[in-house]
């Protein structure tokens, strides 16, 4: 309770240095009365996730769909040493040499409502050995293929970019060995992170989380104010517990270093996460991660403008490049919690705290408007179309214009006692 | 030594994925050999770091050079007080309202050789309020010293954009707040840290340190691969120990990331630390506190290409844009390791793993050529010229072409036997 004291009498200095009052500071509950209803939130998470999460094959969408999954090292050896021999028997047979390349071409990508994902049609392409045009590209996957093999075998980790190097002379560039590294995962049916190629860690968590990182027990509620790097290679990821109610996912790096000053998840048990912008691959599978095994909501912490919105929507639904893993990608059920169009008049942002939309933001809105993703959700389109109507957008840190902790100390305590989020 | 065997049956595998041999794996001694190396290394270091640094006021540059240190909160708010005070007295006796603001011009700036970095001399401006010229900026460093007054009251710690948002309507735009800040750190004679005004954190550390954050104790041994995120406000960092014998500062994440999956600080006892990329603000800071405090040589891994020096140079010398504060943000004596434009052809990276370098490369290069922390190092100087000469450059991943594991396994334990640093 010393911490809410202090606090509070922050808040009130915060008076002093803003003309305005606080918007709806009195309007706050104790905080018992907010923790209870998180309570409830989590307790309707947490039954409802018991409830099987739906597959393709549920849909039977499996023979029309294509999707990858996560496999033990050994598995992605065999799959190799499958393909070869498959290959070789070919050979003799006078067939040639030829893989068969899931197309993942946006014509042969499909939403599908029920997952609210994007998924991979069964769409392919052969690519023969023996053809002018696709001799190299073949090359190149055998290349890849005993690249990966190599790093199953000794079990490391590497980026795109070492796999590049391996072999410059016949990758030629790198955007040549990434579009055949997606193709390796999609013939082998698994994961881009099951075949030890990891992306660079951007992301950051803190709060009330304990997890193992690569066998080191973390406790990232003594992470201090810099919080736990996220870990580049989500199999080496474990015994995830917490005694949170929520999951916090947050834009931007100076919301997400204001909350975790003012541990904000002391008062209200919850798990601070962020990707500093555009989520990476590590974000994604370790949000997706908490989500799978503590069964906690998912509330999402975005400026007001489109890109916010397809921030939310690729941690969500996915990206399209990457739509054969959305099952692994994709955290179901995020709910849109703030900085949300309605609240600028709500909240009362001054004017000059406000941008005007740009004709490209305003063009990413309209396209946004399009996506099933968006429309599935009633509440998204009307506070989406109000953005477009208005053309006005904010970031978090616009909420710092009646002083820099009524983020932390009103705004979401407030969306949390009313449950306002879509 | 479990680790090491594996870690050699690693490299041998190695031999298979490349048709190059291993170029200098033969030529590596014992770890025994290159561990007692480094124990030369760390105790000339240790040794050395006694002898009192030079100071301006050693070279007696203190009366025309200018400085801002460190300050407790205390006497931050003292020196706003007094400024105050002094305001009104010049109000009160008839002279107006007015501020000297210490010049941040290049023209005003200063490479000091005999302390190795860049620093501000003593000019300064009058920024009077009763002037249509000046009226707007006054008005604007009066409301920042009351903003860093409140944030120094309640203690806590913001970023440059929430101090733009506290007032959009007088600030206007970003640059405008941001530089008045920086005026406000000259005028005060004090760290943008002591103003409580802190970036967003970007860098990680792992290896051998034990730190506290923000009261919670870190043990970077115990980080798994993804290491901790350093504290974007190092004032709340602190108790730093460590048995390590070097820093490894690393420019780019992959390597980083192989590094610390490879665990190589248990092999060779070090710190590795990155900023991925540019160096920002806390990273910059969390290196010198360690070098400061546990008195340990730092070798730096960066790309052999201009910007590889220029980051290098930014951590050793400053940057000119902060010169005033580059006692603070700069760390003494950093050793270019690798990797080096000689290095290209005593390692023998292929060709093809070699990346022509632009006119903008080769300007920068010749510019850096100019620059006196470059000039003052015989070394550099020639490993720069041959850059520019070669027209070459190459990414510290062109290393993986000699299988993934040859940065830790072969080239670094080579470097570090070899004593290969400049």
């Amino acid at each position: 309770m010393g911490k809410r004291r202090r606090a509070d009498s922050d808040s009130d200095s915060d008076d002093d240095t803003t003309t305005t009052r606080l918007p709806f500071k009195n309007r706050l509950k104790p905080d018992s009365v907010i923790l209870s209803t998180l309570k409830t939130l989590s307790a309707a998470t947490k039954s409802a996730s018991t409830s099987k999460t739906l597959t393709l094959t549920d849909l039977s969408l499996s023979s029309t769909c294509r999707e990858v999954t996560d496999l033990p090292l050994s598995s992605v050896q065999n799959r190799i040493l499958t393909l070869a021999l498959n290959l070789t028997k070919s050979i003799l047979a006078g067939n040639g040499f030829s893989f068969s390349v899931p197309s993942r071409a946006a014509t042969n990508q499909l939403y599908v409502p029920e997952l609210d994902r994007i998924v991979l049609k069964d769409k392919s392409s052969v690519r023969p050995y023996a053809s002018v045009s696709t001799v190299r590209k073949t090359t190149i996957t055998t290349r890849i293929l005993s690249l990966i093999h190599q790093l199953s075998l000794k079990n490391i980790h590497v980026t795109k970019r070492d796999l590049f190097y391996t072999d410059v002379k016949l990758f030629q560039d790198q955007t040549q060995s990434d579009a055949v590294l997606d193709d390796v995962s999609c013939i082998l049916g698994c994961t881009r992170s099951s075949l030890n190629v990891v992306a660079a860690e951007k992301g950051v968590v803190v709060g009330r989380l304990v997890f193992s990182d690569n066998g080191d027990m973390i406790d990232c509620t003594k992470m201090g104010i810099g919080g736990k790097a996220i870990p580049p290679n989500i199999d080496r990821v474990g015994d995830m517990s917490s005694d949170a109610l929520f999951i916090l996912l947050v834009e931007k790096d100076a919301a997400y270093m204001r909350l975790a000053e003012d541990r904000f998840y002391n008062r209200f048990p919850c798990i601070i996460v962020t990707a500093k912008g555009q989520p990476d691959v590590a974000t994604r599978l370790f949000l997706r991660k908490m989500k799978m095994e503590l069964k906690l909501p998912v509330l999402a912490l975005v400026d007001s403008d489109p890109y916010g919105l397809k921030i939310l929507s690729v941690y969500g639904c996915g990206s399209k490049n990457m739509s054969y893993d959305s099952a692994n990608l994709t955290t179901p059920d995020i709910k849109w919690l703030g900085i949300r169009p309605s609240d600028l008049d709500k909240y009362k942002i001054p004017e000059q705290c406000r941008l005007p939309m740009t004709e490209q933001d305003i063009k990413t809105g309209k396209d946004l408007l399009e996506e099933d993703f968006v429309k599935k959700n009633p509440g998204w389109v009307e506070e989406l179309s109000l953005m477009v109507k208005s053309k006005q957008k904010a970031e978090i840190q616009a909420l710092s214009t009646f002083g820099f902790q009524y983020l932390s100390e009103v705004y979401l305590p407030l969306k949390l006692q009313q449950q306002d989020w879509l």
